[in-house]
C-alpha cells in the first residue's frame, strides 16, 4: 500500500524544528519513505511523476504531525469515566474505584479498552503505554483496532496473588511481544514502590532482565507516597528504586511529582522515561511535577493522560496545553515549557520514553508511518500565524481528520474504520451500569 | 417562533442543581416558557398535544445547558491568535501586541470580532463581555450575528486621547444600549488602575452614574500592578478602587489574581462581578487567583477566556476544566471547585457578573432562551455516568451541535447560520498578514 499526502503543512519533529509548507509525505507499507517538496523528493530519487500511490490525500488545509504517544494510561478505566469526581483521593479509591474494579471481567476490559482506543484515535493518539489487568484482552483490542501500544500487566506485589501475577505478566509479555506486525511491545508493570516491596521488586527486575523487558511503574506520585516510603525504608521512592537496581533496566516511570535534586539527577542519568500527567496530577491534587527542572537536567519527559477515571479523557492535545500552562504559572515564567517542547513531549519524547524512538515519533524516511492530519479550516485555527502555537494552545481533538498507524488509515473524516463504534458504545453502557450499581 | 426541544437531558442551573432526564423545553419568541416532563408541563397548563411548535428538535442523546457567558474577552484579538507566545509579558506587549494593535482599523475589528463570534457560538458561548476599541464595529458584528454581548469601549486614562475616548465610550453606550432586541448591553471600560489615574477614574465613575452604567475593568492581574499601585498610592488596587468609589456602581472586574483578605471582603461585600481567566493567568504566568477563598466569602465569580492572543482560544469548556483543575492542585484539595461550581461560573454566575441574571444564565420559564445542545454520542462522553462531570472534565467545544440565542437558532449541525464563515476566514487572513508583517 502506497499513500501520498499532498501539499501539507508539516511539523516533522526531526532535528530541524521548523514547520514545512507545501510538503508531500510518501508512505509505503508500514514506513515513511519520503518527505519534502517536489524538488526535494526528486533529489532523493523520488519522482512524483512515476511514484504511483494507491491513495492520495489532498492536504492543502491540513496540518501533518507524528501521531501522539500517550505515555501512561489505564485504558479500560474509560468504563469509570466521570463515575466519581471531586472527592478526597482515598475515599475515591476505597469507596468507588476499587470496588468497581473488583467486579471487572476480562470482557469488560476488552470493551473498555476498545472505547479508549476509539477516543485515542479520534484525538490523534497512535500509540499508548498501558498498565492494567486482563492484559491479553487489551492486546486483542490493540491488535484488532490497528493502534500501537506498549502493554504491561500491573503487578501488586503486596496482594495475595502477587507472585502469580508476576508469572502471568511474564507469560503475557512472551506471548504478545511483537504481535500485530510489531505494533505491540511489552513491559513488566510493577505498580509502585508502596504496593511492591523491595524484595518483590528485585524478583521483577530479575525476570525483566531474563526476558529483556522494560518496566512500567508509578513513581513519586503523591506526598503521602514519599512519606510512607521514607518512614519504611529511610529514603525516598526514586532513591530506593535506584538502590535496588530498578534503573538497570529501561524504565517508564509515571508521575514523578515529588522529587529531590538527587532524584532528578538519578532519573536523568539513568535515562528513565518520565510520563508526566499534568491533568491527573491537578485533578487529584497530587502536585505539580518539576518538569522545567527535569528538562534542564536533560531528563526524558513524555506526556500521559493517566486513566480516564482521573482525567477524565484521553486527549493529548489538552494535555500538551495543560502541561505548558501549568509550568508557566508554577514557575512564574511565561517562557517556560514552550508549545514546541510540549509537542515534543507528546510525540518524539513519548516514543523515547517507551523505548520506541528508533521506530516512531517523527515524520522521517525509515520511521514507521504513524501520522495525524488536523483540519485547520476551523475558526479557532484562524488566522494561522504559527501552527505550532495554534496546535498546542488553541486546537481541539475534534480537529483530527485522518489517522494513519503503521501505514494503514485507521480514521478518516472523523470515523474509525477498524472498530464498530456503536457496538462498543452499547457494550460499554451495559457493562458500566453493572460495574457501578449501588456504589 | 415556537421551538420544542424534546426528550433532552437538561442541566437547568436553577436552584435545583439536579440533572433532569427526558425533559422537554418550550421556547416562544425570545423566552423559555416551559421545562419539564410531559406531566409536569401539563400541570403548568402546557399541553403538548395542543402546543404546536414551528420547530421540533429531537434531543434524546443531547444534553441541554444554558449558553455559556464569557465574562471577559477582547474578541477582535482573534486577529493576533498565536502570533506571539511563550514570551516575557512586557516584551510580548511592547514588541508584538501593541505595535500590531496600532495598525488596527475599524474594519479589522469588525472582521476579527466576527471570527471570534463564530468561534464562541461553535463552542457554546451565547453572551460575552468585551472591552476593546472601535466598539461600534463590535456592536455591529454582535447585532448581525445574533449573539448577546455586554460591550465597553476600553479607556486608557493616561493616553493623550483619554478624555476624548471617555466621551466616545459614553456616546457608544448611549447609541447601542438595548439594541438587537435587547441583546446588546453596555458598560464603560476604564482599562485598569495602572492605566487610569484616580482623577480620571473619578470622572468615569461620575459619567457612569449619570448614564446609569456599569464598569468593566482589569483589576489586580499581576504582582507588578500591585507593586506599582502600592508605590504610587500607598495602597493596593482593589482598596484604591474602593476608596475612590468605583464599587458604588456595578463593576465587572477581570482577573483579581493578587488580593489581600481585606480586598476579597471588599469584592464580596460590593457584589463585584469577578471574571476569573485561569488559562490567561497561567499562560502569561500572572498567578493563581484565590477562587476558593473568594467563593467561601460569597463573592460573585464568573469565567472568562481573556483575549485570544493570551489564551489562545475562546473556549469556555476548556476554561471550566482549567478552573477546576487549577484550584484543586493549588489548594492540594481534590474536592475544591467541583464540576458543578465551574459550570455555575460559566453560566449563571457569568450572567450575574454582567448584571444580566434576571434575563439569562438558567433554563427556566421567563428567562431569555439562550441554550446550547451538546451531542453526547462521542467516545469521550461514554459511558455517561454523570453528565455534569463529563461536561466539565471530558467534553469538547466541538460537541456543541445546536445554539439558540434570544429564541433564534444561530448554530445547527455545527454550522453558524447567521454569518458567512468562509468570507470571515478570508477577510481575517488577509488582514492578519498586514497587521503583523515585520513584527
Amino acid at each position: 500500500m502506497k499513500i501520498l499526502i499532498q501539499n501539507s503543512t508539516v511539523i516533522p519533529l526531526t532535528e530541524d524544528s521548523r514547520v514545512r509548507e507545501n510538503c508531500h509525505i510518501l508512505i509505503e507499507n508500514d514506513k515513511f519513505i519520503g518527505i519534502g517538496t517536489t524538488n526535494e523528493l526528486a533529489d532523493q530519487n523520488l519522482n512524483l511523476d512515476h511514484w504511483k500511490p494507491d491513495r492520495t490525500i489532498q492536504a492543502n488545509d491540513l496540518l501533518a504531525i507524528p501521531g501522539f504517544v500517550n505515555a501512561h494510561t489505564h485504558a479500560a478505566m474509560s468504563l469509570f469515566r466521570s463515575f466519581a469526581d471531586d472527592m478526597p483521593l482515598l475515599e475515591w479509591l476505597e469507596k468507588k474505584i476499587w470496588p468497581a474494579e473488583a467486579r471487572l471481567t476480562s470482557e469488560d476490559v476488552y470493551w473498555g479498552t476498545l472505547l479508549a482506543i476509539i477516543e485515542m484515535l479520534k484525538s490523534g493518539t497512535t500509540c499508548f503505554a498501558d498498565m492494567y489487568f486482563f492484559m491479553p484482552e487489551v492486546a486483542k483490542a490493540v491488535e484488532e483496532s490497528g493502534i500501537r501500544a506498549s502493554l504491561a500487566r500491573g503487578l501488586i506485589g503486596i496482594a495475595p496473588e502477587g507472585e502469580k501475577s508476576l508469572d502471568e505478566g511474564c507469560q503475557f509479555a512472551v506471548d504478545w511481544r511483537g504481535k500485530g506486525n510489531g505494533r505491540i511491545s511489552v513491559m513488566l508493570g510493577p505498580h509502585a514502590p508502596y504496593t511492591c516491596t523491595p524484595n518483590y521488586l528485585e524478583k521483577v527486575i530479575r525476570r525483566a532482565k531474563e526476558l529483556n523487558l522494560g518496566l512500567h511503574i508509578h513513581l513519586a506520585e503523591t506526598r503521602n507516597e514519599v512519606i510512607e516510603i521514607q518512614s519504611k525504608y529511610g529514603t525516598t521512592p526514586v532513591s530506593l528504586m535506584n538502590q535496588i537496581g530498578l534503573f538497570d533496566s529501561p524504565v517508564l516511570a509515571a508521575h514523578c511529582v515529588h522529587l529531590s535534586e538527587e532524584e532528578m539527577q538519578i532519573l536523568a542519568r539513568s535515562k528513565v522515561g518520565i510520563a508526566h500527567n499534568p491533568e491527573s496530577n491537578m485533578k487529584l491534587a497530587s502536585g505539580i511535577a518539576p518538569i522545567q527542572d527535569l528538562l534542564s537536567r536533560n531528563a526524558i519527559v513524555a506526556l500521559g493522560t493517566d486513566g480516564p477515571a482521573s482525567n477524565n479523557n484521553l486527549d493529548l492535545i489538552q494535555e500538551m496545553r495543560s502541561a505548558s500552562l501549568l509550568q508557566k504559572v508554577a514557575s512564574g515564567n511565561p517562557t517556560a515549557l514552550s508549545a514546541y517542547t510540549s509537542l515534543e513531549m507528546a510525540t518524539v519524547k513519548g516514543a523515547a520514553a517507551l523505548g520506541l524512538d528508533s521506530e516512531i515519533g517523527r515524520i522521517t524516511p525509515g520511521a514507521k508511518a504513524d501520522l495525524v492530519l488536523l483540519d485547520t479550516r476551523k475558526p479557532h485555527w484562524q488566522p494561522l500565524h504559527r501552527p505550532i502555537s495554534t496546535l498546542v494552545f488553541s486546537s481541539l481533538a475534534a480537529d483530527v481528520s485522518t489517522v494513519i498507524v503503521d501505514g494503514k488509515i485507521l480514521l478518516e473524516k472523523g470515523r474509525v474504520l477498524t472498530v464498530d463504534e456503536n457496538e462498543v458504545f452499547n457494550q460499554v453502557r451495559k457493562r458500566a451500569d453493572r460495574l457501578v450499581s449501588d456504589l
